[in-house]
């Protein structure tokens, strides 16, 4: 796995259980998956040659995040390595504007956007959008980077101003949503595919902060929801676990984001379901049959924990655990940086009411934003 | 963990969802943990200097087995080295005799036994205890070895015959069981305790088969089978996970064997139970509160994947995957050997038939015992 993050951290909890071998290359030592793996190969992402020595010692080399430049795993291929999921799929991740050109070509449903170069294209679209604008950088976004929220051509021009000269944009319309959904699916090289039940989603400033397994929706919507994401996975070959973030509006389901790797929004899935995503990663970019993606209890909710100001969450990690036995507790081993994700929470059980309460309780409390 | 097999291979996966570091004194980096700690340290858990360096960059020391000689945890310990459980408590799991000493001195229920030096000794029990009689070496048993059951008089004294000079013998009344149970429990050091759910575990030729949780038995009996383990836990101050075998009986639960660490009857927890046994002795010898110990599905049914005559198992694994979506598969990455434990799977739901003919059908497709 390309990427030393929590995703390759919680990957490598997977692999050990498969009984398959695990290899990281990190760009530091200290990187999340890099204190946990046997002995993780230190490199750059984006630079081939590193990338070259990892793959040898790989039979299949997979993401722990969306940026490693697709001409290199195109390289890469050329020369025998198998790259899962493939640079073809993945640039769908990396490009917003590749990715919502394939989709409105296969006709899945997307927010109403356009390419725009300047102001005036953004007032253009804001005549059938309307106002505000959702701008966003076809490259580099994450986390609420590289989108913005324009109100009228004047903040329009002040965003594309500030900008690195030759970024790309898209306009979206701003999505006027019932809630954020998520769907997690896998898909195998030789096209077996596995959907996870929609999840619901509460991002805060562009961080997702609280997730719902099932959402409270209705069967319909779920279906269409889960149809859209097989769909996309099917559309883009995707090989490998995808997760498609959706808008759930009053005419349907939308779609806003796609990353293809294990994602926050299926984190719930470690104590939640049969197959954690990230067995089922692994499962899918090994080609072996994939893993049952029932939930174990009626509902799962996971709260992500931010760094707070306080850098020894130590106190607050034992109050939690002897104020709730049943909370699942997931550190990274990261450094704790205000508003960084340094770990997340899991509950699992049949009253949701009490499940929120008690995520939502045990995030705040280990970001230290409460003390009782 | 000290000792690189497949309780800190296992253990390792709770360690990383924790946040707390983990390190690993294994006698070959090709051991179980070995293979998927950051760095394992090679060494002798039999050496002195082995154990002290490796001390040295701990904590806390705590044990994958219990053939870590006491000695030398109490010389560690002296130099202010924390050791958990203890030697006082481990010499339990590690004699026979004395733990059997210490149990009756207490109240606790287990089999007629006795001292034994002669075959005259072991004539003299079977007056009380009849015949067969099981003798065991007081040190040095586990997965049968060290037990033998003789018939008669002439056996016992081949028995003994056969021994090393200086062994010493126990005898034990052949227990007429209704079935076995077993009981895990963490203790921590401030005293805090958790009990799991009683399972029903299957032994051939004494090593455990397969494992039902919970045990399929009226609510008096697992009541009372948890005290005993609890009580077990309190009189020796266990620290971490404690596994107590026991005989179930018509007049009451006996106790059998004890190992103080995560146990194979404990297996079920990793994918049944809100914390697994891993965690919880983390947990346990960190002296951070205990998890919860609920079970997330009515039944699970785990089953020991035994090494068969094909070193080669990728194929069944491929198809025991693909049949049973539902099968959680952990391979422990150790070489096939006949007999060797390599591998478990757990199976969680409602219908315990169900679940034992797909556990059953996983573990026997895994070792070669059935094609099909």
């Amino acid at each position: 796995m390309v990427g030393g993050g929590q995703l390759a951290r919680m990957t490598h909890q997977a692999a050990i259980a498969l009984g398959v071998g695990f290899e990281v290359l990190a760009a530091d030592p200290l990187e999340s998956a890099a204190q946990v793996v046997r002995q993780a190969v230190i490199g750059n992402h984006d630079d081939l040659a590193d990338l070259r020595l990892f793959a040898e010692r790989c039979d299949v080399i997979t993401f722990d995040h969306e940026h490693v430049p697709t001409s290199h795993l195109r390289t890469l291929r050329d020369e025998g390595v198998v790259v899962r999921p493939g640079p073809e799929a993945l640039e769908n991740a990396q490009d917003k504007l590749v990715m919502r050109a394939t989709l409105t070509q296969a006709g899945i449903p997307c927010p109403m956007w356009a390419v725009v170069g300047t102001a005036d294209d953004v007032a253009e679209f804001a005549v059938a959008a309307g106002w505000p604008v959702v701008l966003k950088t076809a490259r580099g976004g994450y986390d609420g980077k590289g989108v913005t929220l324009v109100d009228d051509v004047n903040q329009a021009q002040t965003v594309l101003d500030a900008a690195t000269p030759g970024t790309r944009w898209l306009a979206e319309q701003k999505v006027p949503f019932i809630r954020e959904l998520a769907v997690q699916v896998a898909r195998s090289p030789h096209g077996q595919a596995a959907v996870y039940p929609v999840v619901q989603t509460t991002q805060i400033d562009g961080i997702c902060r609280e997730v719902i397994a099932p959402a409270p929706i209705d069967d319909d919507v779920a279906l269409a929801a889960q149809d859209i994401a097989l769909l996309v996975a099917q559309t883009l070959e995707v090989t490998g676990m995808l997760a498609v973030e959706m808008f759930q509006t009053s005419e349907g389901v939308l779609v806003n984001e796609l990353a293809m790797r294990p994602h926050n929004s299926g984190h719930w899935s470690i104590d939640g379901a049969v197959t954690s995503q990230f067995e089922q990663h692994l499962r899918a970019v090994l080609d072996l049959p994939l893993g049952s993606t029932s939930a174990l209890a009626p509902f799962s909710v996971m709260a992500n924990v931010l760094g707070g100001h306080h850098p020894d969450m130590y106190r607050a990690y034992l109050h939690c655990m002897a104020r709730d036995p049943g909370l699942r507790i997931h550190m990274y081993g990261k450094d704790v940086r205000p508003g960084r994700n340094v770990g997340h929470v899991t509950v699992v059980g049949e009253d949701l009411d009490d499940l929120l309460e008690r995520a939502r309780h045990g995030a705040a409390y280990l970001t230290g934003d409460i003390t009782e």
